[in-house]
């Protein structure tokens, strides 16, 4: 592990490393922040996925995370949103689809996968490297993201309760399978066969038994991909009559951008906090 | 004056604006974050001043303000750092002198002095167009920045004690006339005559007669820039027999960067809003 960037900040630390990845068969950059009280003792991990077209970079600059989770004590973790490199295929005029749109999902179709491994790469490769160079409490972790990360981490949350113990999302993709903005990316990922896009559906998840106990998604009406490629009332259909809670909360003039994310920012990672027993 | 982007953010609206400007005889962009607050009433106005190679737009992204902005109400504006455009003087592989360096003074010399005149576009051109059009409380300003623009922030307090009722300063450089990434731009700009680089010079102004009643400097001990360039010390000096108070802090391990300015972004805002009747 390499590292990029080291910056105290708010008595932590916020660095960025690069390291050899596995799973995508290239260099991945990713962002930890780590609070101070991580000198004394282990701290929990929150998982943070980031929206189509970021990178590791855009919420560690824009989400103003820092502040509170020094407060509490959580590591905040921040991968990047597909695999990189010149070797690595992309469609170069299409922010949907490749480089910057990784979907967190393991691609099976030529030629995505040989590098688009980014389920196996969140859930397995990056949690062992976490451990072993941080001081973190792997019993204790949480996940969040926006938009295509909030599609993450629903769906990661979904498919490993156990791992888990808090989810929660800002203006997620819900059902990326009937999406306009998505559905395409899933095809060529995963094929023309629909049904293997349902392990990457958190709406479609639920339908197939997954469970997680709760959710909290913030989402802003002036969000101008909330109609089309958003819905979150979708998921909310989905759960109904399961023992899944959700707290959606609408916000009337907010859109899609970190100014939404930031100032909800504080509310997340409180509902993290209270589940992994930092508040 | 034209409206670039408008985002809500912490129930109040973070804009960019652009306008032509007759000091600097080009587009200048800036930003405005305007407090719930002003809804209903004019709010106190404080201004921030970036540093090199910035521009209005570093400071939003990655300062952290609006929370407690929001919360305090006050009415954060953040000009630019220097004229732009094809038309204006540059030298493009230095960064400390030109583009993103106008270090907030009135050019004299040619080329500069055409579009340089960031002096007369911050306390005159830009606090006109900011009470015609925001709800701006123009008898409760106040005046902060980073680096150059904790140069631009002191220097202008002391030279307008009766207008700001407030200055405060991120690593600022305290004596650009005498240090080595300053003095040749001040040349450039000013001409060969020293002694008309002292009234951009905070520590020179004193010794000259100018007063504010206080100052509060954030400074971090591992800032690369602190032992050639910045030297707050010198301004602790400088103030020696005077009636200026100065809380100056030295902070160990950080750096000039924005996770240092973020970090004490909210003792700097609350510092103002003392000042400014809001705490």
């Amino acid at each position: 592990m390499k590292v990029i960037s080291q910056n105290t900040a708010f008595d932590g630390m916020q660095g960025v490393y690069a390291h050899e990845s596995d799973a995508c068969k290239c260099e991945m950059t990713f962002a930890v922040f780590v609070p101070p009280q991580a000198i004394s003792e282990p701290r929990p991990v929150l998982w943070y996925l980031s929206g189509l077209t970021c990178t590791h970079a855009n919420v560690m600059e824009k989400g103003e995370y820092r502040r509170l989770a020094s407060e509490l004590g959580l590591i905040i973790v921040c991968p990047d949103t597909s695999p990189r490199g010149n070797e690595v295929p992309d469609e170069l005029t299409n922010w949907q689809m490749g480089k910057g749109a990784g979907f967190y999902l393991d691609a099976t179709e030529k030629p995505w996968a040989e590098h688009y491994q980014m389920y196996s790469y969140i859930t397995e490769e990056l949690p062992s490297l976490i451990s072993q160079h941080f001081r973190a409490d792997m019993s204790r972790q949480g996940i969040f993201g926006h938009s295509m990360g909030g599609h993450g981490a629903m769906t990661i949350a979904l498919k490993n309760p156990d791992r888990f113990k808090s989810c929660s999302a800002f203006a997620p993709i819900v059902q990326p399978s009937m999406a306009d903005w998505s559905a395409p990316a899933l095809e060529k990922y995963l094929g023309a066969d629909r049904s293997a896009w349902r392990r990457y559906d958190a709406c479609a998840l639920v339908e197939d038994g997954a469970r997680f106990p709760e959710f909290l998604i913030d989402q802003g009406k002036a969000d101008s991909f909330l109609e089309d490629g958003l819905r979150p009332w979708l998921f909310e259909d989905a759960i109904k009559g399961t023992d899944i809670a959700l707290t959606l909360r609408m916000h009337e003039r907010y859109d899609h951008s970190y100014y939404f994310i930031s100032t909800f920012m504080d509310d997340h990672l409180k509902w993290h906090a209270k589940r992994l027993g930092c508040l």
